[in-house]
C-alpha cells in the first residue's frame, strides 16, 4: 500500500493512493493518522487493505496533479537516525575511508516537511547541499536484534527522504555532524510511505536527484555498504527503535560537496527534484530563511 | 513554580510541588499535561499560579517520601540538544581543547525516564559513564536570536538532567557522539521543571553527583564556557527551537572517563545520585539491559 497524508501543514488527513497510481482515497474514517501506532497494528493495516480491496473508500478531491498539498507520510515521528557515508561511491567522492561500521547521526523530527514544501537556505549558509536517501520506517520495537533478516522484519515501509545538509555547519564549526543536519525544513519526506510488502528488494532501488533540471545523483541502493536489514540490526544495539522511528540510510555519489570548485551549493530559487523507483518523487524550491 | 508529573510510566498526571516543598497538588483538572503547549501558554501558567495561591488545588496522595513514582517533568519533548565539553574543568579532564564555539549533539526524547527510574547498562558496554547536567526547557519558538539576553527570554524553566554516556560507543565506534548517548533509559530528567522566575541566575547553580555514596562531581554552572542564554542564542542559528525542546547544557569535571585507570565506569548494582541546587535530586540504580 501507498499511505500518505494530505492537507495543510499540521492538519493533514490520512489517505491511500489507489493501485491506479492517481486516485487518492480518504482513510480518516478508518484511522486517525499514519503514525507509529498504526504501523504497529496489523489489524488496523488489515482493515485499510480490506477497505481498499472493496473499492468503497471515499475518493479525496484533487488526486493527481493540481491536487491538495501532500504532507510528510508519517506523523509523530519519534526520532530520525541517519547513516553517514553508506554508499561506496559517496564515501569515495568525499575522500573519506569506507566505514568499518555504520556512522550514526541524527535529524530532529521537526525538520520534516512535505515532499514538495519549500526548503530554506539557512542564514549565513554558503554550503547547503542535497542528498537523496532511502528512508526506512520502523514498524516494530527493535532491541538488540541478532540478524539482518530480523532487521528487515522490523521495517514497516519505505519513503523518499531528502537529507538536506549544510556542509560548513556540519564539518567546519566544531562538534558533530548534527549541527549541519537540523536546520528548519531540512528533511522533506514522502510523498508516500510504501509498505514493505511492495518493496521486495530494498537493495535494488534506483535513486536520483536533479538540480534545476540537471541530474546530479543517479545511484542504486545496491551500492549501500550496509544494507537496510543490517543497518536496523546494528542501530538496535546502540538504541531502541520504536514504531514510527525513521532511518535515513545514506546517499549515493553526486552531492555538491563532491564536485570540483566552485562547488554548486544550493541557493534561493534553485529547484531540487528527487525520485526513488517505486517510492515517488519530490520537488522543492529553495528560499532564503 | 515546580511542575512535575507523577504516576506510572506513560500514565503520569501533571502536578505542582507546593512552596512547603513536600505537598503535591493535582493539576489535572487545570491542564492536560506539562508539555510545550503549556509552557508556551502564559494564560494557562497564570491559572496554575492563581490556583496555587488560592490554596484550593487538591492534594495528591503520597507527596513526600514513599510517594508515587515521579516521571520526567515534561511530556512530548520535541528534541534534546546537548552541548559537549561546556565546562572549563571537564574539557580539561578529557584532554580536549576548550571549544571555540558550542559543540552540539543529540539525544532522542525516547531516552528520557523519570529521575529515580532504573538506568540500563547497554549490552556489551564497558564504559557507561555519568554526567550531571543543567537542562534548559524552551518556552518560546527561537529562531536566529540576536543576543544571550534574548536567549534567556526563551527559557521556560530548568531541570536536573543525567546525560548518561557510553564512552566506547561515543568515541571508539566511528561516527558521531550520538552513538554513545542514545541507549535506552540514558536520560533521567527531573524531578521538577522549575520555572525560570525561580532561577534568578542560571550561572550560579551548584551541581553534584555521587556514585555509591562517593562524590564524583561537584561543580557550578559558573564554570560553563557558554552560558545558558548564549547557548540558546547560538543553537537558534543552526536549528529552530520549539516550546518543549530541551537543551542539556554540559557537565562539570569528575566523570569516570576523567579518572585514572582503572576508570570507575558504571555497572549493574551501582547507585547514582544527582542534585542541582534548587532543582531537586535524582537517584538511579543501574541494571543490565
Amino acid at each position: 500500500m501507498k499511505l500518505l497524508r494530505v492537507g495543510a501543514a499540521g492538519a493533514e488527513r490520512p489517505a491511500l493512493l489507489d493501485e491506479d497510481g492517481t486516485t487518492l482515497r480518504d482513510l480518516s474514517a478508518l484511522v486517525t493518522d499514519v503514525d507509529g501506532a498504526l504501523l504497529a497494528d496489523p489489524a488496523a493495516l488489515g482493515r485499510i487493505r480490506d477497505a481498499a480491496a472493496s473499492g468503497e473508500l471515499p475518493v479525496l478531491d484533487g488526486g493527481g496533479t493540481g491536487g491538495p498539498r501532500v504532507g510528510p507520510p508519517l506523523a509523530r515521528i519519534g526520532k530520525i537516525v541517519c547513516i553517514g557515508l553508506n554508499y561506496h561511491d559517496h564515501a569515495a567522492e568525499t575522500g573519506a575511508p569506507i566505514p568499518v561500521e555504520p556512522i550514526i547521526f541524527f535529524k530532529a523530527p521537526d525538520t520534516v516537511v512535505g515532499p514538495d514544501d519549500t526548503v530554506l537556505v539557512p542564514r549565513g549558509s554558503r554550503k547547503t547541499d542535497w542528498e537523496v536517501e532511502l528512508a526506512v520506517v520502523i514498524g516494530r520495537t527493535a532491541r538488540y536484534l541478532d540478524s539482518a533478516e530480523d532487521g528487515l522484519a522490523h521495517v514497516a515501509g519505505y519513503a523518499v527522504s531528502h537529507d538536506v545538509s549544510e556542509r560548513e555547519f556540519q564539518i567546519e564549526r566544531g562538534g558533530t555532524w548534527d549541527k549541519g543536519k537540523n536546520c528548519e525544513t531540512f528533511n522533506p519526506l514522502g510523498p508516500w510511505l510504501v509498505t514493505a510488502d511492495e518493496v521486495p528488494d530494498p537493495q535494488a532501488l534506483r535513486l536520483s536527484l536533479r538540480v534545476n533540471g540537471e541530474t546530479k545523483q543517479d545511484g542504486t541502493t545496491a551500492e549501500q555498504i550496509f544494507g537496510v536489514g543490517e543497518v536496523v540490526r546494528y542501530v538496535s544495539h546502540f538504541m531502541t527503535l520504536y514504531p514510527g522511528d525513521v532511518i535515513n540510510t545514506g546517499t549515493p555519489a553526486g552531492v555538491a560537496m563532491g564536485h570540483p570548485e566552485p562547488k554548486p551549493y544550493l541557493r534561493a530559487g534553485d529547484v531540487v527534484e528527487l525520485e526513488i523507483e517505486g517510492l515517488g518523487r519530490q520537488r522543492q524550491v529553495l528560499k532564503d530563511a
